[in-house]
């Protein structure tokens, strides 16, 4: 399978690991932000812009008839996103996988799975302890703040605290600045501590976590309990999740099954290097 | 969707359960073990009789375009069961869901994600503690026991012991069962303790659990960390996963999708009831 790769910050270089790590594929090429995308030469491309871009960069490629992977996070917007791409895949005879992180991603089908054994009942995501980008560049965007970050700390039962770790420009006043974070409508409504700190640089690191629980009833037995933890390092996984999708997507391709997916669309052996056989005998 | 449930044991009594309360499901007959089969009036027919028995009752079902659930669990045959039911469900337009319950079976979705995640590594699944069937049934077949429980108990790594509880017929020696026991095959190989109790059934529950542990690497990055854990009622849940299954060999029925598939083939999306896009916005 050929690998394009669009965009080359933190994903993409995670992203160029995963493909060069995967036995079944070969990277085709690496497309900086704002290359000509005119001749994309690859089965599938990965998206590593901003999110925000993503939909643009799909359609590129779509129309191109190459498949493309992103990691599109914005939960609100992940169904209209793949009705969006439905169609244009379905005209391009290609596949996209949105969505393809792991929140949302591969804690979706955990979500999922979850739900299908014990249908009824409360499933909680407790995210972190790690670094929220949504909640930093809004702490950043605040007047007198030169640097921040603003680590998500789990407190249980989908509840949050924000750790905001800020370093002031010269003369800032710490209590305006805290004043005008607790407002923002980012924080306003979690428990938040801002601290100041002299060196926002050296606090800085790409650990992350989550803590599924759920307690469900299947058929009639109440007390079912699920969890699932994990402690990642962010971009890695987020990388290495694009390119399981893109095994998934070469896949879906090649049996004609045209059109845009979310992970929990996909059948987990087909996001597996190697034969299937091979793979129902060790997994199953 | 209309189900009809074969064999009526712990798990036909949990599946009954689940298809009751499934918002999308009629029950349409339970067949006992030794009733005439020849008739299946059923979209989907749930296979709950003793595991060695399922592919002989498979073929019936399928022989006449019904489609099927198994919970078969015997891990080194799925993939041959699975390769003998392929041909007759294509010929007969039906599709068989294999080794549905929860290890095999929803297990082997998170072991398969997991994997996907993190391609290197290890993954352990610690089972317990739970009723063991299979040892259960061993020690009871030994002299002098009356009744046997054997509890699995997780000691992490993959590595089990086993607790036999055993209820001596009248002049049996303790020693010599314990003798036995220790030289079968089932127990020679793990860490076991023969305790003698006036009654099994005083001890019996089903109760079980699962520890699922991986650290591995994503594209060139080490110690990503992955566990998931349940504790459950052990039929209900395997009547709930078979339940999801056969929505989900309707779902793949009508798409044409003809063919015998394990769980890891199956998107999780089709396990659930309700509409495709608003799980989506609910779950991914």
């Amino acid at each position: 399978m050929k690998i394009a790769i669009i965009g080359y910050g933190n994903i993409g270089k995670a992203v160029e690991q995963a493909v060069l790590a995967a036995p079944d594929m070969v990277l085709s090429d690496v497309y900086h932000h704002n290359d000509n995308l005119s001749r994309i030469k690859a089965d599938v491309a990965i998206l590593c812009v901003p999110t925000r871009e993503v939909p643009e960069y799909a359609q590129i490629c779509v129309n191109q008839g190459v498949a493309t992977v992103d990691s599109f996070d914005i939960h609100s917007r992940i169904a209209g996103l793949r009705s969006e791409l439905m169609p244009l895949d379905k005209a391009h005879k290609t596949v996209s996988i949105v969505a393809a992180g792991w929140d949302p991603g591969s804690d979706s089908v955990v979500r999922s799975l979850m739900q299908a054994i014990a249908p009824q009942g409360i499933t909680y995501t407790n995210f972190g302890p790690g670094r929220s980008m949504g909640h930093t560049v809004a702490a950043k965007a605040i007047e007198g703040v030169h640097d921040a970050l603003s680590m998500t700390i789990p407190l249980g039962t989908g509840v949050h605290r924000r750790m905001v770790y800020v370093e002031l420009e010269e003369g800032a006043d710490l209590k305006r600045v805290e004043k005008m974070i607790l407002k923002d409508d980012y924080f306003a409504h979690d428990e938040t501590h801002v601290i100041a700190v002299p060196s926002v640089a050296a606090l800085n690191n790409v650990a992350h976590g989550v803590n599924l629980v759920r307690s469900g009833v299947s058929g009639a037995t109440h007390n079912q309990r699920f969890e699932f933890n994990m402690t990642i390092n962010n971009p890695a996984l987020t990388g290495q999740v694009m390119v399981a999708c893109a095994r998934a997507a070469v896949r879906m391709k090649e049996a004609g099954r045209y059109g845009a997916y979310t992970m929990i669309e996909l059948a987990p052996i087909d996001l597996l290097a190697g034969e299937k056989e091979d793979n129902i005998r060790a997994l199953v």
